[in-house]
């Protein structure tokens, strides 16, 4: 147990399911409850190979993922917990690693005040700053777990390793947890900072960089301590939350380095390409290192660009929030996508332009 | 929300996630950071033709597998929900619908009281009676919500229906969550119940009878408002936690009536030769509806036999808990697996009477 761990969750006493033997040798499995038939044809069909071993529940521990992910990064499979997506990763800390509360940016993920009320977490936001940096400076002498999304959502601004260093070394007694969702565009990773801080702790997801939105993956790597605690708090909810066709995908995924590679490189094209574009027009827009830009184009409220944008058949997220409001969150996708939005928002603002000039002081509803 | 919730959870405030449009307009869709490019090629090999589509988040409403659901079981869909196995189901049941605490037999899923603890819920095991069975009187007048496994596990046994609405009418303020993971395997459903008790919820898991131990998915099944209230807690902890793959495995799995039937009626038979076989080897079993048995050998602790069996290349479970040392459970297996464990079980006892025969008076390890 870290020193971060919530005592009142001391007495947290673990389900500890059947063996899921891994040898080579093939045992008579009677001790799970398992079916010994296939699932119905019908899902076979539908996943081919990997079908018929659905009748079997997925090792708990992770291990061959695990071991992918420590090989890939560096560290020991004991520094990696992996769970479904990172919003589950995420919930375990806020059960469980939040005993002195929360502290996150007044804008952030939307997910981490949810969370708080969730599990009934004590917490404070932080303002960002009038350009939506967060300032360590404001974290000093302030109690409580830190949530930082790095890049921060949905600004998409990143903090330097050096600010997320001044963090952590302002008090030692703190736990930091930075959320590595859209570290692969970009900006710099703060796994590095693992060897000398151990009140760091680092989530990413597979739902961005690596494609799997829809096969729920998530990591944490942190000291072997703060694995084990999360590792108890997964025990204590849903030991087999990540099913076996999700643990194949993502071993696969972590060991195809250069398409990884190819793809974050080509959604960074498409976000050089699409922001310089926007600016082009007139947009307003954050230095974005994440696979999304926020824009505010101009004369235009983020509800208006949104609902225009719509009736162009392109979705994009608005967020109803005071300090946004002028802004949509745009995802970055193919070079023919962002193409195709950087062409609807030029007619967007002509037909405002050409209505404001032919009926002035009229307004668009 | 309906009475059961847990007020302290009333302010819960559910994340919203990005629309996830199902028409068949092609959208471009920009709005929750997907990324535009399929997984790595490794991926899509090993899923074949479900990979591309991976990309994307899975439907946060579960709503093609919630209406596939409601069909057979003749519900509304608004009476079921979905969630990553029926442990996740029984989370958030334990989360938010246990506001006067948690009462369960002595003898049930070892999961209920670690819920119980990971959530801080207060806890009653109210004793089976010497046959293992529940005493529907013994809840007469107790306050909290009552979970019971029916069939239990690991007993197999199962309570009538009643029995269940004997408990049911005791308080119609007192919520019943029948867990009907095993219930495909001989015992009657409650799911009847339903149009008559709004205090009733019925959890299923697709782990055992559909055979999708290692896809995750668990249903429930009651009120609108109790369907809502889960709703709730799941978007308060993870809208996602049902990944594509397994929508589409569990849709097809419930499409498939006939494989269903013919699944669960082959484990009833190979149930009915497995136990007939060891009580004609002298050992001691319960009259399980459920894909185990619990089975005491003659002259050998419950953790003798496992270890025997495992010598023979056969896992089977072993609960280290006073009242059931002398058992272990042994899954429901194949028509081969069960004259195997047959054959191990008579040469195991047979090695254990020539050695009582031969040394008398000596103990085996």
């Amino acid at each position: 147990m870290s020193r971060f761990f919530d005592q009142r969750l001391a007495a947290l006493a673990p389900y500890t399911p059947g063996e899921q033997p891994r040898e080579a040798r093939r045992w008579i499995k009677l001790n799970t409850n398992e079916s010994p038939f296939p699932p119905a044809p019908g899902v076979a069909a539908v996943l081919a190979t990997a079908a018929d071993s659905l009748r079997l529940y997925p090792d708990p521990t992770c291990g061959a993922l695990r071991q992918a992910a420590a090989a890939r990064y560096r560290l020991s499979p004991q520094q990696v917990f992996a769970a479904n997506g990172s919003d589950e990763v995420l919930a375990f800390c806020f059960r469980g690693l939040c005993p002195q509360g929360a502290l996150f940016p007044d804008l952030t993920y939307g997910f981490y005040p949810v969370f708080c009320r969730m599990f009934g977490v004590r917490y404070q936001e932080v303002p960002l700053d009038d350009a939506f940096c967060v300032r360590p400076a404001d974290y000093q002498g302030r109690a409580g777990t830190i949530f930082l999304a790095n890049p921060n959502a949905p600004s998409g601004l990143a903090l330097s390793l050096a600010q997320i260093e001044t963090l952590l070394a302002q008090d030692r007694e703190r736990l930091v947890v930075v959320d590595e969702a859209y570290v692969d565009f970009g900006a710099e990773s703060a796994l590095g900072l693992l060897a000398r801080y151990d009140n760091l702790l680092v989530t990413q997801t597979f739902s961005k960089s690596r494609a799997l939105a829809g096969g729920r993956l998530g990591l944490a790597f942190g000291s072997e301590a703060l694995i084990a605690d999360l590792e108890r708090l997964k025990y204590s909810f849903n030991p087999y939350s990540v099913n076996r066709l999700t643990l194949l995908a993502g071993e696969a995924a972590l060991q195809d380095e250069a398409y990884f590679r190819a793809c974050c490189d080509a959604i960074m094209a498409n976000r050089a390409l699409a922001a310089e574009g926007l600016r082009g027009l007139g947009c307003r827009l954050t230095e974005s290192l994440a696979n999304f830009l926020l824009v505010a184009a101009p004369g235009l409220s983020g509800a208006a660009y949104q609902a225009a944008l719509r009736e162009a058949g392109i979705l994009v997220r608005y967020f109803d929030q005071p300090r946004i409001r002028d802004y949509v969150r745009i995802s970055i996708g193919s070079r023919e996508e962002m193409l195709a939005l950087l062409a609807a928002t030029r007619q967007i603002l002509e037909r405002g332009n050409a209505h404001a000039a032919g009926k002035p002081g009229t307004h668009d509803e």
